[in-house]
């Protein structure tokens, strides 16, 4: 039995009519997949992608639910990392490089440039996998930055390659980079780079991955975001309910200022199953900085916010264990 | 010209009367040599410290301000990791190790224990630096705890040692662990554990540092936290209005429950200048979990809110950059 026969089997058993997937591409990919399958078999079981992931990286959808969120938490952390670093005087000055997520598509990392504003100059530069990642460059203007002020912060994407196509997180990998057992150890993009200023520039620096918190931290979530959450989810279970299959919610963006959002339902099979990336003109030239296009984008998303419940000084979760 | 003749000499000119200085061990020292100099030479000015330290390894006092918030953003996110961790399945189970500070005292990754609620279970191990770090003893628990569910998750103080002295982050530096710049690697406690567990077990692993967000972000303070901060600042301006010098401001507990505290002023030479640590009977036997004490003294600090006043999604601080 195929596992589409027993995905069948299992979803006639249990008379399920339709199908709402939540998720990426991948998972789109796989409600095309399934809804394909429905016509060829002649089943009347509907299949409705539902788009949610921090990555932004759908297409057809001017954004995804969890991204709104994961920019807020991005904009201001990285925020209280520059603050931080204000508060150490170094004598050659201090390189904070800040790792976030993002193989192949920048929406996360860019959303650093959210930590800028009157209070606070946000991070220095901000690079993004979308353009190669030129390290001569980059130490030439790190250097220039440290004659001017005392703390330089930097903001890359986890996927950041050099012109020949290779991980700048796999530079350091050479064959004496071995760790104790004997496996090749990936050591990060921000930690190579803060290696490889503090032995170029002689300056002290940081290295500061972002972590499973910049997908995780629901304290700090975005209103709007989990508004369009709830938003999708309905669009879905409307579509599924008027006999839509092999279909998708998508966010269509109205207007910006004042922020206007709907939901519309698109041909899941429209999507290319690859990423979407961050496009080039939202990047200046230099290719270190995102440009006010990216921020027109981005800060309609992280607006409002949902004050956790507390209990005894922790945000509750709506989980309980062993359930 | 001494540095203290340099001092004084600023002082005087300056016509101060008094100075306060916030800080921990190493500030409250300063105030020590200061008020005994000001004692040997005549000088009125009088001298009072004042606890500020997120370490909370200060003595005297029954806790220091900052400590309250950092506790509170590490219950919050250990919480939001542990919860992260049962989303993702892996075939041997995935092992997550939490970095957090403290080189000695093991106030901050205690309060990891604050994740653990009826809706989360917390991290399943905490070690800390008071006691000496048994690896195989880690695995063997790590193993057993492998056996009956898919999600381990351990916090641990970037300053654990093995009983022979070492820092368990030195273990994998061997001559082989040398960078691409040829300079010895500090590969940090948690990427240490997570490769040896790794390779030891063959499940998945994570390594996440709590990085300096953990004494920064101000967006998730306590009030408890912050109302203490402001009445140790009253609490010196008023000893020193009264001409006391050679004195500090502590935090005296009255009760757990309801929790009362209120400030003293003890003589700064009562501190010897060494940090305070967890007593021993604050952790289990095993010496891998801290106990029910342990909770009772760290709960009442982290309680109530402080909203951080959002501007356009953000957290505002009190700053101006250039000023």
């Amino acid at each position: 039995m195929s596992v589409y026969e027993k995905i069948f089997a299992i979803l006639n058993k249990l008379d399920i009519e339709a199908l709402i997937y939540i998720g990426g591409n991948d998972s789109m990919d796989t409600i095309k997949k399934l809804s394909d399958y429905a016509i060829l078999t002649g089943s009347e079981i509907r299949f409705i992608g539902c788009p949610k992931t921090i990555d932004n990286d759908l297409a057809l959808t001017d954004h995804t639910p969890g991204y709104g969120s994961a920019a807020k938490y991005i904009g201001t952390s990285v925020k209280e990392i520059v603050r931080d670093s204000l508060c150490l005087k170094y004598e050659k000055g201090l390189v904070t490089i800040i790792e976030i997520m993002g193989r192949n598509a920048g929406w996360l990392t860019g959303a650093s440039v959210l930590a800028k504003g009157e209070d606070c100059t946000g991070p220095d530069m901000i690079y993004l996998p979308e353009l190669s990642f030129d390290i001569k460059k980059f130490k030439e203007k790190v250097k220039k930055l440290l004659a001017k002020k005392g703390s330089v912060v930097v903001a890359v994407s986890e996927g950041i390659k050099t012109a020949d196509g290779k991980y700048v997180c796999e530079l350091g990998n050479s064959t004496d980079f071995v760790d104790a057992f004997g496996h090749k150890q990936l050591t990060g993009t921000a930690s190579y780079l803060a290696g490889f200023i503090a032995a170029e520039l002689g300056c002290k620096t940081r290295a500061i991955e972002l972590s499973t918190l910049q997908r995780a931290a629901s304290h700090l979530s975005s209103r709007v975001d989990i508004l369009e959450a709830y938003q999708v989810g309905g669009a879905a279970v409307k579509a599924a309910d008027e006999g839509d299959s092999g279909k998708m919610v998508v966010l269509v963006r109205h207007s910006d200022d004042p922020y206007q959002c709907g939901t519309e339902v698109k041909d899941v099979h429209k999507i290319a199953n690859d990423e979407k990336l961050v496009p080039r003109n939202w990047l200046n030239s230099e290719g270190d900085y995102v440009t006010e296009d990216f921020v027109t984008y981005v800060r309609p998303l992280i607006q409002g916010d949902v004050a956790p419940i507390m209990v005894d000084g922790i945000p509750r979760h709506l989980y309980k264990p062993g359930k």
